[in-house]
């Protein structure tokens, strides 16, 4: 009987699992995809990539209500509640990922018809790039319980927010030199201050993934690199 | 014995309720004093915001694991269970609207010095004011579990997203018009973002009220009136 228990308890831990990395494989999919219209000009794949963030939202109603189930029924205790409960975060965290994809993905669609230096474009891509190695390592750091792995990402996260607050010096420069760079410089903004949120939720990812191997919180405030708001433009 | 485990059930849940509510003053109290700060230029009232954020996160963590080991525990069922679920969901809304008031006071400290004018902070004033009250009354609803008010909260926030895109315009059209407001009105603009972000967050506090009374799912695409993405200026 007890080892019935067990096993019930084991198929849904697997069951949680298996959705997270459904969820994980959306949320990448979705990154790629938003920046790759954004960089194309691509609008049907914009149109994807919106679409696609209502699976993921289903996805995370699912491993909370069963995660929370699963907590009730068979009673964990210590690493096992810990599994439960962080996958609770996680799957919050590649939920509201998603979201930054389609918002990013919208945006590709206002800003399609109108003029973009090539050269912004590419400083948005290369910070794309690097979230999205985060993104993928975290998620294989989450799948493998590795909290050294972890760690690295949570760490690496400064250099993306370095990345950030150059490229929103940029943009401002661009904005300033001419008012006709402003409305899609706007846009390219808020794209670039989302892929910096998606930094955020690996860093968020990983301290569940900490938490998860250790039982230990990591510090709540990590030292954060993002000096945009305080970016002054050379020469004003 | 079956009454003393109802009895510390109960305990739990006010427990819960009580941490809560202090988190919904602290918040309410952020938002204010982030946006008064902004419009005053009052750097300790913005400093005073930034610190307040910490107690915030802790007194999250506080009821996130104290609602799952209510839920490991005691095993409640239908309305019980929800109501530490929903416990869980709110808390994890309000500790965002702090991060979001947070970056305000951070805006605010980075504008300080620099001239703005004063018919464009009133206009972020004025949707702050709008969503401060959709907050109180969000966690009214919640501590009342009155689920009318709370679908009243839900319904508004279209009127946020309308002020939101018209103040989004307005603030291209002053970027337009003169490059010097380019690097403030970038400050407002996100400032306006997590205003808009902040009654998101209490529509979600209000679907969860929802699911608490009801036990149902509120749609999860809520239809959005935000047009900014599509904003485009007048004499473009």
């Amino acid at each position: 009987m007890a080892e019935h228990i067990v096993s019930s308890y084991d198929t849904d831990l697997q069951d949680l699992r298996r959705r997270i990395s459904e969820m994980g494989g959306i949320a990448e999919k979705m990154l790629v995809d938003s920046i790759a219209a954004l960089v194309r000009r691509d609008m049907p794949l914009a149109q994807n990539v919106i679409a696609s963030d209502m699976r993921l939202d289903v996805l995370q109603r699912e491993v909370e209500e069963s995660a929370i189930l699963t907590i009730a029924r068979r009673q964990p205790l210590a690493v096992d509640l810990r599994e439960t409960i962080s996958a609770i975060r996680v799957s919050s965290d590649v939920e509201r990922i998603g979201d930054l994809a389609k918002n990013i993905a919208k945006r590709a669609l206002a800003i399609g018809g109108q003029f973009q230096p090539q050269k912004i474009v590419v400083g948005v891509q290369h910070m794309s790039d690097l979230v999205l190695g985060q993104l993928k390592d975290v998620l294989d750091a989450y799948a493998q319980q590795d909290t050294a792995k972890a760690l690295d990402v949570w760490q690496r996260d400064g250099a993306i927010d370095a990345l950030y607050t150059s490229l929103f010096r940029e943009l401002l420069t661009y904005m300033m030199e001419d008012p006709r760079n402003i409305s899609f410089c706007t846009h390219l903004l808020f794209c670039a201050k989302n892929i910096e949120r998606i930094g955020d939720h690996t860093t968020n990812i990983a301290e569940t993934v900490h938490y998860l191997v250790t039982g230990e919180t990591l510090a709540i405030d990590r030292p954060k690199n993002d000096r945009s708001i305080d970016a002054t433009v050379a020469g004003e």
